[in-house]
């Protein structure tokens, strides 16, 4: 076949006989005839009359080709135009794993202490039952039922959310809630208004979708809310995108006071709000401000949590709160993203919060991870104060540390991955114009003997740095 | 806090002391301390000298509310003009899990049969190691490398494909292989072809991203492609959506001469194609074509597949192939949309491959599902023929059946719902005014008991349908 896609046989070509072939391939009769008869059904090859198979006429003759990435690659190849659009200008690189002793991620749970072993169990017995019995789910766009409803009751007593399992929508994470919440919302054209610095992948979310950014600054009280109601009037924008706990990358809190400000503003100018709350678990000091969502907002407020943060970075899984019929189209759209869910691991994580388990889990991590990021900060007061600054966070997972200008940190983050560490080189901080040398150093997944040849590392290197500079 | 934004409290009102509200609320005056300290430290009281507490005259006075569905509408509440966009005119119904004895699927596999204990295990093996080791995952937007190389051996071996590892990215099913590759051709204003009938998930993702559709007919050879051409020349389309094997819903494949007539319109138009071949390893008469993207195509087609299909519903994974640069951006928007998948599960699935425990799994499917396609057709054939018409498909694991116009599909989904039998009612497959009283009938998992009890049910509710027509 491959002899007549190259051309090698053309069209019309008389084919040896089955006994000729089987002698000439060496092959049994049988198997030559099965082959032939294989091609013919093909309609590669046409049977001719007493004079066995030919090469059918039909076909035009094609060249052969190869699927290597090189001669495949529609933006290198000179005559092809590129047809899709492109996302990021940075330069592929390969996209294998990489390995490290150690991670210091932007902000991840410490799965080692997380209940998958139970989890996991669950979603096996799950596998058994579910099909044994036939059971088998009808479609459900907006995420198992059973996880659904157990949330409407958790987040009901943490957040003071008084919402059903249909106002809860299911999604793979934090971030596939964002993006799921941005496309209901954001037009080519729309106005979204985020902090500098902000989470730089909602950023992304809503430049890709077409909206411009309309950047307001924040300070150690959150967002600036008088800014935000002053082009509510000018110019009224699309969509604010908030992180009402531990701002992303800054850690920051919105104050009580600016919180009902912004309040006020939302339902006076209308403002639709993506309320991106993932790390409200995980406060440490008092107990956290309850989020804009509990309050008064006529539905203007979507609120988004994680569980992926509660657990593990490998269970993806996320939920987006919102009106019943917001739910609903939302649940659509999913439908069109993903047609469904993994409904038996969402039941399985479901089952976590109808025992208490996950409530539990939550409880000793905030405890774990308090006393964590205690540690942490001591280390960085102690240790490596001379080379950055950061601020003691209320929660989260993760101290926001700005180094002095002489330690840049592609040049650390280069030097630790030689040692096996994994750290951000700030590329993920850096927003346009807004370039810092700052990077989220993830506490929560480390323990004491991890944080320590973390910090002796960054000594090191930097001192070799330093170093270096003197001479 | 309540009292407070409900107005009760009015800002400047002094609170009683520690004590008072001690023996007035029946309570430890040291939680009482506490829990003044925590209302000042959140900014709703402040310390006023001499006087104790009150409360903070900087709060604007709010109204309670409530998140109850009804309130919390924004298309309901006559005063909030819908913000979102709407997906589905669909009326909303309640987002619960219906459970059947039987449920007639538009062909899912069998997961009876699929080595999940195998896979689970694994998964939890990997949970396990993982995280003792810390070999913790760096960003991998294209999913498991593992499962990305043992895929390109496997699409290589099975479809001809001549890929490497870094032309794969995997997804959550072929539904989300096709909505990431939509999105990466599709503006506002592109002009699509697909079949009529066409996977009606399909179109409106197209239409969902703001393209219109070019409707070209289909007949038992496939698409037509010579109308194709002539589209390409008069208004050259920006995509063809094309399913090459066991159509949806119709379950034709196109003709090994129509394939090379497409392929040669491919090149000459540059028309840029989604191969959506998800049932491509599901073939029961001779071996399947090859398909369009293991021919020459410039880089053109993006080939989708799935790995749930081989599986089960819940396990959920499919394939984009396509050129290393366009993998990559893809990869940067699959980012943006979930930030990483569960990479473990990946894995696990990646050792199905490298054990050859997925190939022999499909070789059994196979085997068993062709046999339970003659068993299914033998049935329809002498016992439904009365009441519908139907091919027996090449492959795949439904038959497309057509119900005679006075049997309606929705009076039948409704007799078996009864009956604790699930059939859609043919909306699934109603294009716009392409309105049709045909469903698909999923055989793949069903075993001969259950094909009995839905033949006999459908008899049974035909009948009195019939009847009732007599009277």
């Amino acid at each position: 076949m491959q002899l007549i896609k190259a051309g090698t046989l053309q069209p019309g070509v008389p084919l040896p006989s089955s006994r000729d072939m089987a002698t000439l391939m060496k092959l049994n009769r049988t198997t030559v005839v099965a082959a032939y008869d294989e091609l013919r059904i093909q309609g590669w090859i046409e049977a001719i009359a007493r004079k066995g198979f030919a090469i059918s006429g039909k076909l035009p003759v094609l060249h052969p080709q190869s699927f290597h990435a090189h001669q495949h690659s529609p933006v290198k190849a000179a005559d092809t135009p590129g047809f899709y659009k492109i996302i990021s200008h940075e330069a592929p690189v390969q996209m294998q794993r990489k390995v490290y002793d150690l991670v210091v991620g932007d902000g991840y749970p410490d799965a080692r202490i997380a209940p998958l072993q139970l989890l996991i169990n669950k979603y096996r017995a799950l596998q058994n039952r579910h099909y044994k019995h036939m059971a088998v789910i009808n479609e459900l766009p907006a995420g198992s039922a059973l996880l659904r409803s157990e949330l409407a009751t958790f987040l009901s007593q943490t957040r003071g959310l008084n919402i059903a399992a249909d106002n809860i929508l299911l999604s793979r994470g934090a971030q596939a809630a964002i993006y799921l919440a941005a496309q209901m919302i954001v037009k080519p054209g729309s106005r979204v208004i985020v902090g500098v610095l902000n989470y730089s992948k909602a950023n992304k979310v809503f430049e890709q979708l077409g909206a411009t950014l309309v950047k307001v600054n924040m300070d150690e009280n959150g967002i600036d809310v008088d800014r935000i109601e002053e082009i509510c009037k000018t110019d009224p924008p699309n969509l604010l995108y908030i992180i009402p706990h531990h701002h992303h990358p800054t850690t920051v809190t919105l104050s009580p006071e600016r919180r009902i400000k912004l309040l006020n503003i939302i339902r006076t100018y209308r403002l639709p709000v993506i309320e991106d709350d993932y790390d409200y678990d995980f406060h440490y000091e008092n107990s956290p401000i309850l989020p804009l969502a509990s309050a008064d907002h006529d539905g203007l407020v979507l609120y988004i949590g994680s569980i992926t943060k509660m657990l593990s970075l490998t269970i993806r899984c996320g939920f987006l709160v919102a009106g019943t019929d917001l739910i609903w189209q939302a649940g659509k759209l999913k439908e069109l993203m993903e047609l469904r869910s993994d409904l038996l691991m969402e039941d399985a994580i479901g089952y976590l919060f109808k025992t208490g388990e996950m409530q539990r889990h939550i409880a000793r991590s905030v405890k774990l991870y308090k006393a964590r990021r205690d540690t942490f900060c001591n280390m960085l007061e102690s240790r490596l104060s001379h080379i950055l600054r950061f601020t003691n966070p209320p929660g989260g997972m993760a101290v926001w540390a700005l180094f002095n200008p002489e330690f840049s940190l592609p040049v650390i983050s280069k030097a630790l991955a030689s040692q096996g560490i994994y750290l951000n080189d700030g590329s993920l901080y850096n927003q346009g114009n807004a370039a810092v040398n700052g990077v989220r150093l993830g506490f929560a997944a480390m323990n004491e003997e991890e944080m320590e040849i973390f910090v002796l590392k960054v000594a090191e290197c930097t001192s070799k740095i330093s170093g270096a500079a003197n001479m």
